[in-house]
């Protein structure tokens, strides 16, 4: 195991009726920008219920509203603007990862005096952030516990990753029933990026790291039970607290520290949302299995992984490395692909022919560079694509 | 699942030398008041070493030596007067889960007028504390990650837990490597103790708390793995490092949140420490298994969740929930009792005779009143005591 740093400060008030916990916004001063997306929060009426919490607790609220899926940096352009033209105090995300993201690069930006694109190329530049509170209203990102964003730069073709602790929510509010109205395509999709944090954290190489490695199974099959009960019932509330923990449990930290690893699917389907705009869980499931198969292609050592992961998580019953781990992979897809109801393919979700593989793998090798549980090269990535077209 | 606020704020510094963060104690004030044991941090160079850091770093140290194992209020007494007299600015334990517990009932008497021992019976009554910091040499207690305390009044009788938010430590440093030199008794006591606090919060009623129950399970397992190989081998890095991140998850509020229950267990064990002086963990595993059949003979339909802790803890292929049940409970004796060499009945650890069991079935029968998986009576404990003579 090795060494790290364990520091979560975030508060997060979770159960039904938490939203009552907006009034200690005050604590941070008097002006809040609300950044959410389309109009599911007015529809659910989360947006009115929010609204009229703030102002009974004496805030002015300022709106920053239609943030989009893959958020833009545009859109942190105008909060920033908002921010710096109002002097406001804080920021609130609600709704999923993609307003939580936007609003947390807001947040950095507004104490920023350049061009707020750099904090997103470069995490290290953001040397402070307006406090950022969140409601979360989709299980899947882990945004609403964690410290990262991602934004989206179309007009130069590129989605990125950007860390910094000052981005760290200082408390997140996190209802199940605000997930009751989630489509089943996107429950499936969020249970699918939390599955996939999960997994490129799981397959590592790091000797020792036991418990990291018992965690995320534990995270992975809570997913897998609970995932399918909230497609037959999406008002199960036990089903959707479960997954809304597992998305925060998966990627704050809990699994990783002590063992981290460089992830290899993510910045690989990152690719597939600048070039064919997907739904970043889709793209991640359509990935998943056919990633495990070049894993093993490339190093038949890693059945043994794969193995264990069949045990532990699927319950395989199954002596053999090769044959447990084949079998962990037809279950993995299984899972996605017909018990979630997710597109199985790139064809699926619009990647007519195969004339971008090689720009995309291009791009994607770069930051798979670091490594991870088996390196990948640009060649890989595009044969990758091909087993997933 | 129930509603729940997480929130944890300690840095938790883990790995080999990371004992050179003892100078950021200097963000608390210039006077530190040490507390720590018997000589083993004196034997094994940490006290010399974190002397020297903390004296670098230009801080006055104050020192409270010899705090007992089960530590007594005359030990906060003492620490308390310390603090006063010299306007201490915080306190840092150096030791297992006696030393921190003690350091924290001490860092909130500083800061309160009348009798410290007020504070252990009514946590309510802490409205502030001095900041704690701890250096951890015992994979056990958890005390490093949660805001407990246990200290023991021989005057009366009285072994009490006291919590309060005030006591959660700022900082705790954890070296593996600090735990090399832990005897092979203390290493199973100290695995007793943290296997115990996930058994109490894992035997639940609360419905729907599944990812409580899937890391509970994760944290079980990996002490299953770890304990034997610390056993074997004191000074494999890895094992240690397991079991000490193990003990930290198991009580920090990760499987209680959510799905909390009345204990009862411990309030039963802490009677054991009280009259006959039984080592914490040694007294949790000789109970535990007695428990376990106790629960069964009372509620018969509580097998379904033995079952559930065979197959997902110790991996039993086994269709019928009674047989599983009493499989799991053979297997749990078995670890403690063969795989950790730990004593296996009350007449191993001096519990000549059976005339104490109605007193202290009377006493515990109070601190198991709130219910808990079965409810327990005083005959019931009593009968209890019987089974683990």
């Amino acid at each position: 195991m090795l060494n790290f740093t364990y520091y979560i400060p975030t508060v997060i008030h979770f159960g039904c009726g938490q939203v009552s916990h907006l009034t200690e916004l005050t604590q941070s001063g008097k002006k809040v920008l609300m950044v959410y997306g389309g109009g599911s929060i007015k529809r659910s009426g989360l947006y009115d219920r929010a609204i009229a919490i703030l102002k009974s607790a004496g805030l002015e609220v300022f709106e920053l509203g239609g943030v989009e899926p893959n958020p833009k940096i545009q859109s942190v352009y105008a909060g920033v603007e908002i921010c710096k033209a109002n002097n406001i105090d804080m920021v609130l995300a609600v709704g999923g990862g993609s307003s939580i993201d936007c609003a947390k690069v807001i947040a950095a930006g507004a104490l920023y005096d350049g061009d707020a694109w750099d904090l997103v190329t470069n995490g290290s530049l953001i040397k402070g952030a307006l406090p950022i509170y969140t409601v979360l209203t989709l299980a899947a990102t882990g945004s609403e516990m964690d410290a990262g964003a991602v934004i989206s730069n179309d007009a130069i073709f590129e989605k990125i990753v950007t860390h910094s602790p000052f981005m760290l929510p200082k408390m997140s509010i996190m209802d199940p029933e605000y997930t009751f109205t989630v489509s089943p395509r996107q429950t499936s999709a969020g249970t699918a990026d939390m599955m996939s944090h999960t997994l490129e954290n799981y397959f590592t190489d790091v000797p020792g790291a036991v418990i990291q490695a018992r965690l995320a199974e534990a995270i992975l099959k809570t997913c897998i039970e609970n995932g399918p009960k909230a497609l037959a019932n999406p008002k199960d509330y036990d089903a959707r607290a479960n997954l809304m923990w597992a998305g925060s449990l998966a990627i704050n930290g809990l699994i990783k520290l002590g063992a981290p690893i460089p992830w290899n699917v993510h910045p690989i389907e990152h690719e597939l949302s600048v070039f064919y705009g997907a739904t970043h869980g889709e793209g991640l499931a359509i990935l998943t299995p056919p990633w495990m198969k070049l894993v093993l292609e490339k190093d038949p050592s890693k059945a043994a992984a794969f193995a264990t992961y069949a045990r532990n998580v699927w319950g395989v019953v199954e002596d053999d490395d090769d044959v447990a781990a084949k079998i962990a992979i037809d279950k993995t897809a299984e899972f996605f692909f017909e018990t979630m109801k997710m597109p199985a393919n790139l064809r699926a979700i619009g990647v007519e022919d195969k004339s971008k593989f090689e720009i995309m793998a291009e791009k994607a090798s770069k930051n798979v560079a670091g490594g991870g549980f088996v390196q990948l090269y640009k060649e890989d990535i595009i044969h990758l694509f091909d087993l997933a077209f």
